[in-house]
């Protein structure tokens, strides 16, 4: 019975790694979407957030039915616990990929971001996408090790946040306002998708080796 | 048996209700604090963010418990769950409140928001205060009726946001750059502890009307 809960559990953990990968290629076209103006990426990153959604809705309802029906305890309650809060997590990663996308589509032909400032965003883009490849890997594999360095990769990305605003601070930036206001959202959409990365990291370890309480979410 | 169970998830109920008006103060005194500079206004609100995140805590551990040591089934199964996800809607608004007043002490002696814009961010504000309240009235009543005021009230804080962003995108902006960062990121904040508040309402009500998925978070 037991054995049978936690192939459950692992099934379901699996299943948001998928969905973890999913979302790291939703942020993936729609920064290229972005930098390259390309309509017809960002629309598809648009419409594929409703599958997203509707796994998410999949997996937590099943995890419902797995506390309803096997009332698991101890180590098992909190993995279950843990699957309904990532779900979500990964969900919300995929709507801030949306938002990016939706930067892109609002704005084109053009990019939303000066040409300048290309650099310092796909830089943004590749740490939150090598992020969530590495929440994936976490749930896949329950690495610690792997955890713990996502606080670093972290650090990096608030670093790259705070190079945007010094880019957008400078008294010299030579560009409508319009784009201030786009790249300060799109800098602010990478680091909340970053800190969810981070979230679902943490989860997906406290939820195995528990102990002290529940790691604050970011 | 039943009967202890409910009254404990009614107690965690009641301690969500007084968190969410703790935020709505936060929220308050955050908005006074960028509006009028007011720097030890800020600071309390950024200092006392901790008891915020304490008590979420303290009640997801109790909601936990609950689970473990009770294993509800059906209603009170799902208000249990509820108690958690509400529980960290409720500390992510208390997070906004503070980043609105970190804005307030970036800026100190100055408002990050040029003056004819108060007017626009008192509306966004008193939106988002009034919205947090009717939430925490949906806590301790579980008043549907006052829950789906709360879709409305969205929709105008929508349509605020909206607002900031034509003032934004206006070519005649006579402002740094700055400023249009802070008040992007301003309006940004309002309009996410909007969707929380809405969140913590349609949470509350699900958990006890039940049926259909679990409502999308927002």
């Amino acid at each position: 019975m037991r054995d049978a809960l936690q192939m459950q559990l692992t099934q379901l953990t699996g299943r948001l790694a998928v969905m973890t990968r999913d979302v790291a290629q939703a942020m993936r076209d729609a920064t290229t979407a972005c930098l390259d103006g390309r309509m017809r990426l960002a629309e598809r990153v648009i419409a594929g957030d409703a599958a997203i959604d509707a796994c998410r809705d999949e997996v937590a309802e099943q995890a419902v039915s797995l506390l309803a029906l096997q009332q698991p305890v101890a180590t098992d309650l909190r993995r279950a616990l843990a699957v309904i809060h990532v779900a979500d997590d990964i969900e919300r990663m995929g709507d801030l990929a949306e938002h990016v996308a939706k930067s892109a589509r609002r704005r084109h032909p053009a990019s939303p971001v000066p040409s300048e400032v290309h650099p310092l965003l796909e830089r943004m883009a590749d740490t939150a996408i090598a992020m969530a490849l590495k929440a994936s890997d976490v749930l896949r594999t329950g690495n610690v090790l792997l955890a713990a360095e996502l606080d670093g990769d972290d650090d990096e990305m608030d670093q790259l946040h705070r190079e945007v605003f010094a880019v957008l601070m400078d008294r010299s930036w030579p560009h409508e306002v319009t784009a201030a206001v786009d790249l300060t959202l799109l800098a602010r959409f990478y680091e909340r998708y970053a800190d969810h990365a981070v979230a679902v990291a943490r989860r997906t370890i406290h939820a195995v080796v528990g102990g002290g309480p529940d790691p604050l979410p970011i």
